[in-house]
């Protein structure tokens, strides 16, 4: 099971689901702490802002919360000096019921202060169940949320949990083993956590200074402060936080792989690009989870293609008669760019031509070409070129879409800016 | 501080190194289980044995230990199903002072296998020390190699720790939360961990059934059952175990990053070529640690390009003046070939050709280029194209380099073998 930032993934039984959603309390909401400095990259840019896919991280944790539809606000928790930042995200990438909320000095007087607005804030309802997640956990899935609020609405606390990765140990004064744990008898404390807001929001009321400034566990206040025993909801292993900068390459390839996964395969009516787009629609299912095949005229208003893109399909590749013929490319450019598809992740967008001469034709369209993908590249859209030599012997041809299809798979796996507007050769 | 496998870094001061280096003990040897089953990558190759830039990740972590001089044998324990793709991986990528060994049923079983050899096998001296590191660990630097060498030769055994990431809890019968530790009391148990080898020894030989089955803690055999405090040592974050599918990409990215930090330009005497390969140094400069520069005739033996390869450079530009001359690039695979420097890393050579003409001009060497690329591919270098636009016009000059530059670095970062032979245009 890979985690999908993002990313919705098919739901088994659709009305299992809605049965079980219908038990939901009243109303839920969601505080995401994203106070912190960022020390443990080695400074500069704290973590959750740090961009991946030209994206801020928390952008994607936001994604992650925003699209479930039974969490009312989700109140971002900011240091001073990152509100106009944050405002500017929430902004370009279009992010629906936030509310940033100024930190405090330590994570959780940031929670606090997450808390307090939907008691001191007239237009922000007071939610039954309260959401705690982190900013740095982006790849957290609607299920372990599901699971945290419903067991919170039944047990007043609840938090996911992990298997230890590494054992944990205790040292004496002078810096040498004292005793190591039983693995087994713990456990990691992740995040989401949920909390009936009084009982949490009570917790924070009560605590000492002492908790507020040096503690870090929520699910402790709640026990100590509101003597209610959180449950423990055994996570997937999506939930971990990044900490490190390893930790983002890892996000970021995961997000590439998850964007990967869906390709549409469009071809003029020519039937050289039919019988092209059937051999990289074979070749490319190889590779991909789905592949989608157009023939289409592409007119404006193509419901088809609209619901290709509902459906979150970041990959597109158009093929085109000759190569002097980039109509039926610019043409989805236009249609992209209409309906915003790009906000969120880049648009690879594969122009395929066929070459149906014995020699390597002069590129004298390049120059055209090259501009065009400069262009729409300000739309987060990635143009790239491919030139097949189209031959009418099978073999040729198998080889030859081998050849595409792995160049294909390169170019939306990398998903590479420097690339834009170059022609490959297949 | 990055982590970079296999890659020696700048030592400070030499002679301070080669002092502390004579206090450590007689003989020191390493054991590296290997034997897990990789369930928590979901089944299929077991993590060490799967692929980073081709190369299998046990690889990494022998070839880590194995750049230190003072290490003598590295046992490796591989299950009986592994023993021949590791001898494999052995021969492949000229793994020296290595011995395979056959692991048990479980971690300490394999571990202790491991032991035994040094006692069984006449030929493989018992050292005083032996080091204990997981195949999965590929980062680890010598410097705390050292100090938990040298912190066992003076209390008998030591660890590497971390802090913990995230909060450890306890939970009761009924999956509830007990009680929260404190995280600033506990520490995470790493690898590598280091012996007198006589006290581990002991410890596996008076263990129980159920540590051997069950336990995993080395510093806790020795604490049980040779009374032996060990010390423990705060380790470099790089530390971390490649324990899920996400780590794999985040170990891919750093050992790209690591290798991606040195080029070297290679230009032939012609002055427009001297010319391009300057304004390149300059401008990659600023994406890399280290550029070399060589204006030199190749002659075969040249030891200026060999001292480049003995520091360890896989990314090499190579400045021909025109297209249809590509006979410096083709002198420089055949030195690459000769010295076996792509056994361990790929090396990207980046064929950078001066057009200067007016207008695009047809590219009637291209199949020639790719026919080339293709056949020195098999050799573990990955040659690619640009084709840069030369105008005597100082402006237009450095826009092109900007933009050669940002092709260069975006195919030494990806070192993508789908691309290889294509032909690029800055």
């Amino acid at each position: 099971m890979e985690p999908q930032a993002g990313l919705e993934r098919s739901s088994g039984s659709r009305s299992g689901a809605e049965a079980a959603e219908e038990r939901l309390p009243a109303s839920v909401s969601a505080v995401l702490p994203a106070g912190g400095s960022g020390e443990r990259m080695g400074g500069g840019t704290p973590k959750q802002f740090c961009p991946i896919l030209g994206r801020p991280l928390i952008s994607y944790t936001v994604q992650a919360l925003e699209r479930i539809s039974w969490i009312s606000h989700i109140v971002v928790v900011v240091s001073l000096d990152n509100i106009e930042i944050m405002k500017s995200i929430v902004k370009q990438y279009g992010h629906k019921r936030t509310v940033i909320v100024e930190g405090g000095t330590s994570r959780h007087r940031s929670i606090f202060n997450g808390l307090e607005i939907f008691v001191k804030h007239s237009l922000i309802q007071k939610p039954e169940v309260i959401i705690i997640h982190d900013a740095v956990r982006p790849f957290v899935e609607k299920d372990i949320l599901f699971k945290v609020v419903m067991a919170a609405k039944e047990h007043g606390a609840a938090g996911a949990i992990r298997p230890l990765v590494s054992t944990v140990i205790a040292s004496s004064a002078d810096g040498c083993l004292d005793h190591s744990l039983d693995r087994a008898k713990y456990r990691a404390s992740e995040m989401p956590q949920a909390f009936l807001f009084d009982i949490i929001y009570q917790a924070y009321h009560q605590c000492s200074d002492y908790d507020l400034d040096y503690g870090t566990e929520c699910l402790h206040l709640a026990l100590k402060y509101s003597k209610t025993n959180a449950k423990l909801i055994e996570g997937p292993p999506d939930l971990w936080k990044v900490t490190y900068k390893k930790d983002l390459y890892a996000a970021e390839s995961l997000i590439r792989e998850a964007i990967s996964q869906q390709v549409c395969v469009i071809t003029d009516m020519n039937e050289n690009a039919v019988q092209v787009g059937f051999l990289l629609h074979k070749t490319l299912k190889k590779h991909v989870q789905q592949v989608k095949s157009l023939s289409s005229s592409l007119c404006k208003g193509d419901n088809h293609l609209q619901n290709i893109l509902l459906g979150q399909c970041y990959n597109f590749i158009c093929i085109n008669d000759t190569f002097s013929d980039f109509q039926k490319t610019q043409q989805l450019v236009e249609m992209l760019e209409n309906t915003n598809a790009s906000v969120l992740y880049s648009i690879v967008l594969i122009s395929v031509h066929l070459n149906k001469l014995e020699d390597t034709p002069c590129r004298n369209e390049m120059p055209k070409f090259a501009e065009l993908a400069k262009e729409v590249n300000k739309a987060n859209i990635f143009l790239y070129g491919i030139i097949i030599h189209y031959k009418q012997d099978n073999v040729k041809l198998q080889e030859i879409g081998d050849s595409a299809a792995s160049l294909i798979m390169a170019l939306i796996r990398d998903r590479n800016p420097a690339f834009v507007g170059q022609l490959l050769v297949a």
